[in-house]
């Protein structure tokens, strides 16, 4: 999701490092300790935040770390997250591509990816968050018990994804070609996936383990 | 797809044994021999036979053996074929439960899972055609090279199938959540896909190798 320069993005953004983190390699091995919960979710790429604040609210028992590179995102998020402070959720303002230098091996036990930048061109496909890259890292920092779950409208992203990750070796534990064609209460609906749902559009999901440990 | 008994049915296989075969495992390790092909096709459960005739025909250099167990269907699909006699194809008028008894080990090169029944009910999992009891004698018969393709417009039954095919071990190559999207002229389309795809409702398809060799 683009969005146009704030100029208020930057000095908000710092003017809130209580909640914002600039430099999370600083927290490695410490998250639960600081957010103070026995469940780490982490969500790459968290746009203006709608997910990771719906599901902070919907989970007040489990810890939310949110994280987005491009600040003018960042700051949107951030300022409806501290317009009714969650003490279960922080977010990290840069950019993933190195993310396994956060957190200590296991450290992490769910990863979500909503609706990620498809990078639709080939030239592009490092940047996809299923890139093999990544998966590499997510296997590292992520529990053994551990998953990683994925939700988009984009086809073309959605089976890149599958294909990526079972062939990396993850373990495909639930799959949904049409996600709200059923209630799902458990999950929550960003604005931006409302707004496929509303023009009928399926939405897709998958979860990854890296175990065989049936969750 | 159930269809009305046929008195005509049984009499009329029974009538073209040179086409229609009972007694498969009188030809186990000579399938391509008697079709006079290198490349061997099977499509479990060819229905009315819509799609093994068009695809023996628009791949006449290749085999195929078209199995169905319901005679009336068998019977309906024969007829169709006989009526342009293509000299790469047989049909089997068998249950395909014990499969692998038909076959040498590694006899077979592709799998094609047509449409197959959804057997929606769990009580009925284990009669999919994408159960772990048919997964086991598909590997068994299935070239070290060779493929599954599975296309369905069932959801339930493709997420069924695609946490199956990978959880066994298949590696996913290829995957579709919306294959009719796209032109696939290398794909037949029976009346039946037609009428969902007349419908607007996507079609999902999935192709798995039991190798790790990119086909």
């Amino acid at each position: 999701m683009r969005m146009r320069k704030k100029k208020w993005a930057m000095p908000y953004l710092e003017a809130n490092t209580d909640f914002v983190i600039f430099q999370p390699e600083s927290n490695k091995g410490n998250w639960k300790k600081i957010l103070n919960k026995d469940i780490l979710h982490i969500e790459i790429g968290c746009g203006k935040g709608d997910y990771f604040i719906q599901m902070s609210n919907m989970y007040p028992d489990e810890g939310w770390l949110a994280i987005e590179k491009d600040y003018n995102c960042a700051a949107v998020a951030a300022k409806k997250a501290l317009e009714n402070r969650p003490d279960n959720a922080l977010m990290i303002a840069h950019d993933a591509a190195n993310i396994n230098e956060w957190f200590l091996d296991e450290e992490v036990d769910v990863i979500h990816l909503n609706f990620s930048d498809p990078w639709p061109k080939s030239k592009n496909s490092k940047r996809r968050l299923s890139h093999s890259n990544f998966l590499q890292q997510y296997f590292k920092i992520l529990n053994k018990n551990g998953k990683i779950i994925l939700k988009t409208d984009n086809k073309k992203f959605f089976e890149y994804s599958l294909i990526e990750f079972t062939n990396f070796g993850y373990k495909l534990e639930n799959v949904w070609v049409d996600f709200r064609d059923e209630d799902h209460p458990e999950d929550a609906i960003s604005e931006y996936e409302a707004k496929f749902m509303a023009l009928g559009q399926p939405i897709y999901r998958a979860i990854f383990s890296k175990s065989n440990v049936i969750m």
